[in-house]
C-alpha cells in the first residue's frame, strides 16, 4: 500500500506557448484505480511511471491562454495531462467538452472513462440479455454505479456489492440496485449470492477480484458472463494472492471470463459518449461525484479509493 | 484417485426384444476424462451415476438382432451405452457409422466426440487465425492431437504440452506439431513457454490445468483466447487446489477464458463430422488409438488416463 510519503509536490517554471499550443488550467483532476499498476513496477499494459515523473491521469481543464485557431481562452477540454495543475498542448490530446449537457466535472466519470469503461464492459463482454442478473462488485464506485444502472436499463436484474452500510442503502435507495450487500459484513459469500441472485448470475462485472469473485464464478448460470474490469483488492499486493483453482467450473456453467480495457474502444467512444449522455438527459442514468478539495490533496484522494472511502466517481477539484 | 476396487463386473439376463428394439453387441467402449466427474458426487452439468450404477460412456456397437424397420444385423452405430456389453434400443439414441469412410473405432474418437470436441473448442472458443500461435495442453490426447492438427490446417503455429518425451516426439515428428514439450521435465514453464512460443500465445486449448495453465496464462498474447476443455489435473482433487489469482493478467492481455461443452454443439456435430471426415480421408487429419483388449479391463483402461500411460484416443476392444 503507498503512502502519502511516496509522493512529493514540485514546482516548476512554465514554458511560454510556441505556436498553434495553448496552456490549460486544470479545473478538476481524476484519481482513479489503475493509477496503483502504473506506479507499481510492474510490466503491464502501459508504460510505467518512473521514480520522479509526474503520475498520469485524466483531467478537466480550462483554455487560460491560447496560440491554437480553433481553441480560445475559456474552453473547456478533458486532457490526460496527469497529476499538473497546468498542461500545454498542441490540441491533439484535446476532448472538447460541451458545458451544457451536464457538468463538466462528468467527462471524467459517467460522460468519460469510467462511463465508457462500463459501457463497453457491459454491453461488449457480458452482452447481457433482457431479464437476466448482472452482478457488479465495486458497485459504489464510478464505474460500478454505471453499470448497474445500464443494466437496469436494459431490462436487466442489477445487484450490487459495496464496503459500507451506507453504499448499500445509498445503491438500492438513490440509484436503483434491485439488491446490493455490504462484503465487509458477509464471511461466505456464495449462500449471499444466492440470496440475493435467487435466479443465479448471468453477468459478473469485477471490478475487485478475490473472494468475491471466486463466490460468483461458483454461482454463475449456464454460458454466464464475467467481465474483469478490475482487481482492486490485488493491486496492492506484491505477489500474487493464492486462491482455489475454478477453471473446471467454467466447463460445468460454460462460462467466460474476459478482461477488458477501455482503450480498446477508442474508436468507438462517442457512441459511449451519445448513449450515456442521452440517459443522463432523461435522468435515468444517475452519478455522483465524491470532491476532494486541492491540488495537494491528490495522494489522499488517490489512496483512498484502496480503502473504500469514496462513493460515485472521485476528483480533486483545483 | 479411484482404484481397481471400486468397479464391479457384473452378469445380468438379457430382456428379450419389443417391437421396434433392437440388441446391439459393443464392439468398442470408450473411457475418457469426463467420466471421472459423473462418479465424484459433486454436482455437475450432467447426472452423477450413483453406487452400483452402469457408467455411463459411448460406445461402437453391431446389431446384433433387430425388431426395428430401419436396422438389420450387422449394422454398426454410435450408441451412449455405458460400461456394458449388450445395449437395447429403439433406435433413437442411435448414430449410424459407415464402415467405409474410417475404422468403425474413430466414431469414438476423431470423428466422434473427441474429434467434435476439437474442432468446436478451437474453432468457437478459439476461433484462431491464420499464422497465430496455438498451444494446446494434454496434447497427446485424442482431443489435444486433433486440436494441434486443425490448428496446422488453419494456418497456425501449433504447440503441444505432453507427459513423456516418448509423446513429445511423436506430436512433432509424426503428427506435425511445430514444437512440444514434456511437462514432466519442466519446472518452470513460463521460461519454456516462451521458448517454444516465440511469439507468444494467441490461443490456448487447456485439457489439464494446473500450473501449466497459470504459465499459458501469464504468456498470452493481448486478445489471448482460452479454451478450458478439461482439467484432468485437478479431477482427482476433494477440494480445489490452491493456485495464483491471475485475473489481473487478464486485463493487461484483454484476454478472455472460455468452458466449453461439446454438447452445447450437438445441432452442428454433423458439419464437424463433414470436416473431420473430410480432413481425414485427404490424410490431413491423423489419430491414433490406443487399445485395450477385454471388457473386463475397463476400470485400468480408464485409470491410466490420469496417469497419461495412453496416446491418442483410448478405447477398450470387446
Amino acid at each position: 500500500m503507498p503512502s502519502a510519503s511516496n509522493f512529493r509536490l514540485v514546482e516548476t517554471k512554465l514554458p511560454s506557448l510556441g505556436e498553434g499550443q495553448l496552456l490549460l488550467k486544470a479545473l478538476y483532476l481524476s484519481v482513479d484505480p489503475y493509477m496503483r499498476g502504473r506506479i507499481s513496477g510492474v510490466k503491464s499494459y502501459a508504460k510505467p511511471v518512473e521514480v520522479g515523473e509526474t503520475i498520469v491521469g485524466g483531467g478537466v481543464a480550462e483554455v487560460v491562454e491560447s496560440r491554437h485557431p480553433d481553441w480560445k481562452p475559456g474552453d473547456v477540454a478533458e486532457i490526460y495531462m496527469g497529476w499538473q495543475e497546468y498542461a500545454i498542448s498542441d490540441g491533439s490530446n484535446l476532448r472538447r467538452i460541451d458545458p451544457s449537457v451536464a457538468p463538466v466535472s462528468t467527462a471524467l466519470g459517467v460522460l468519460g472513462m469510467p462511463g465508457f469503461t462500463a459501457y463497453f464492459g457491459l454491453m461488449d463482454v457480458c452482452a447481457p440479455k433482457p431479464g437476466e442478473t448482472v452482478l457488479v462488485s465495486g458497485a459504489a464506485g464510478a464505474v460500478g454505479m454505471t453499470v448497474g444502472q445500464v443494466a437496469k436499463i436494459l431490462g436487466c436484474r442489477a445487484v450490487g456489492i459495496a464496503g459500507s452500510d451506507e453504499k448499500v442503502k445509498f445503491l438500492v435507495e438513490e440509484v436503483g440496485f434491485d439488491a446490493a450487500y455490504n462484503y465487509r459484513e458477509t464471511s461466505n459469500h456464495v449462500p449471499k449470492l444466492r440470496e440475493v441472485c435467487p435466479q443465479g448470475i448471468d453477468c459478473y462485472f469485477d471490478n475487485v477480484g478475490g473472494v468475491i469473485t471466486d463466490a460468483a464464478i461458483l454461482c454463475l448460470n449456464v454460458h454466464g458472463r464475467v467481465c474483469i474490469c478490475g482487481q482492486i483488492s490485488q493491486y496492492n499486493n506484491t505477489a500474487p494472492e493464492m486462491g482455489p483453482r475454478l477453471f473446471g467450473q467454467l466447463i460445468v456453467s460454460r462460462s467466460k471470463i474476459q478482461g477488458m480495457l477501455v482503450s480498446d474502444y477508442a474508436a468507438r467512444f462517442g457512441e459511449a459518449a451519445e448513449k450515456l449522455g442521452k440517459w443522463v438527459k432523461e435522468g435515468r442514468l444517475k452519478y455522483r461525484e465524491d470532491i476532494v478539495e486541492g491540488f495537494e490533496n491528490m495522494p489522499r484522494a488517490f489512496l483512498g479509493l484502496f480503502t473504500g472511502d469514496n462513493i460515485g466517481k472521485r476528483l480533486v477539484k483545483l
